[in-house]
């Protein structure tokens, strides 16, 4: 495939600087990838040249065990192959992503785009959109059902429009009133401000599930009285260990904490043809390739609304 | 109702030291209650003088909420009433538990104790049998669950026992391989030394839930590889702060950590039809009221097999 457009993940930036001590260079991140078919295998039968398709966070995986059978590749037993900064399963080569020409990747982990979904702004959604979409549908989120979303950066902001679009009652914690309006203007019912007590108290038991975006390590007890009876608190960011969490809450509310990664290809299909029937895309900043540098710093500052991607014909130029 | 039999909760003690800083004195402690009724107020139809009663943890709730209404008035809105060292909802008199000759308790709140189980030995299912029944059917445990239980007291053999007679694959953790033959002679399958790496190791994501039954701060983070994809820990013991949780096994797994009370006055009835059909009692040691303090004393100690029970009739004597 012909790379078209290529989004930014922290990830991208954590693994550039080897910040998690697993980096292999050279390396090529990317794994929020658009783009177009240009030739296939002799046996490939799901797509033909010029499709519009998608690639994410995986290329392989076993394809034989019981979570592989079940669709759920990112919890394959013998795990899965990561689009950058992996080996190959074959050839034990390292696999490079999307800040590239083109890519081959087998057909069972590309998605198709569907028509109608801007595919300069699409290639997010294979990260921070499936990342938000699975916990959301894990959790059985639909009409009516209160979903609390902490972090508005890249995954946060997707949170909150994939809950909206679901028909769920949508509120923004953050520690101050300053994102109120951006969270509006994404579909957030209403931002609760985490440094209100009184807000915060009457808020307690109010939500069913607590989507927490934050990439970095923060206490999370202060969120956990406010989900209601059996409502759990999922968090998306791998961030190492957390804060001592308070078992009282657990206990008396029956409450519940968890993590969810990515989604598998099926439920990253779903998601896909979801945002193209409702018209849920992520507010991106296009750059050209060499303003990477650039944009990693920005990043690290959150000095983003709400995602960088790169316009992969500007490597070309 | 006159008292027969009343278990010794390890919350007793915290609670006749004052460990939580909520005691109020003079304290009657108490809350795994049998007896027989002795008087019947005008109004109460489900019970009549004669029959073999229990009362458990509460004693009464708002019997309003949506909680109450679905049967779960240990997570009422308004808070339960406890047994003892609690105040009476109308009177505001302190309530006082079954380390006494008599008890006075709303029909609501008062279990029927099933014809053929053992009423010396009944006592402790109201607390340490329902706190590890309701996380067991919350989290669906049947045939074939794969089901771990941390720590082997008085909750722990009640999950062992209870969770075998649902037909689950049932494992007991432990520091060292001492408590094998008790275990297996519970009902365990098996023991799982979690000192010993490599069986460990080996038993990574093979539990589909893990009631964790241990009284005091402990390190879960050994624990939470073990689940399945989807799998959780519940924490059945108030704790106060967990040690700091990584979150790497949680995102991998999609695990959850949880916490769980004890059950609604529905469930508790369930649990004593279920336990008088299976043949399920605690294993206890009974005690004559003057032996408390040794009692007390033994319990800290983590001296007994596995629950204290004092014969009541040794109070007159």
């Amino acid at each position: 495939m012909e790379v078209l457009y290529c989004g930014i993940c922290h990830s991208d930036l954590h693994q550039a600087r080897n910040d998690w001590g697993w980096s292999v260079y050279p390396m090529v991140p990317g794994h929020e990838i658009v783009g177009r078919v240009t030739e296939i295998g002799d046996e490939v039968t799901r797509y033909k040249v010029g499709d519009t398709v998608a690639v994410g966070c995986m290329v392989d995986s076993c394809q034989q065990c019981d979570q592989c059978r079940k669709g759920l590749e990112q919890l394959c037993r013998k795990g899965n192959t990561q689009t950058y900064n992996d080996r190959d399963r074959i050839t034990c080569e390292p696999t490079y992503g999307g800040y590239s020409k083109r890519l081959v990747v087998r057909e069972e982990f590309v998605l198709r785009v569907p028509d109608g979904l801007d595919l300069s702004k699409a290639a997010p959604l294979v990260c921070a959109g499936i990342t938000t979409y699975s916990p959301l549908r894990t959790w059985n989120v639909g009409p009516g059902s209160r979903v609390g979303v902490v972090g508005l950066g890249g995954l946060g902001h997707m949170a909150v429009k994939l809950a909206a679009a679901m028909g769920a009652d949508v509120t923004v914690m953050s520690r101050s009133s300053g994102k109120e309006a951006d969270a509006l203007a994404l579909g957030a019912d209403r931002l609760l401000v985490s440094a209100d007590e009184k807000a915060m108290a009457k808020a307690e038991s109010s939500f069913d599930l607590i989507v927490d975006t934050v990439p970095v390590k923060h206490d999370i007890n202060p969120y956990i009285p406010l989900l209601d009876v059996d409502g759990t608190l999922v968090l998306v960011g791998q961030i190492g260990p957390l804060n001592e969490i308070s078992t009282v809450p657990l206990l008396l509310g029956r409450r519940r904490v968890a993590g969810s990664p990515i989604g598998g290809i099926a439920e990253t299909q779903e998601m896909l043809n979801f945002c193209a029937k409702k018209g849920v895309l992520p507010e991106v900043e296009m750059i050209r390739m060499d303003q990477i540098n650039e944009a990693f710093e920005r990043l690290e500052r959150s000095d983003v609304r709400y995602r960088f991607v790169i316009d992969m014909a500007t490597l070309m130029a």
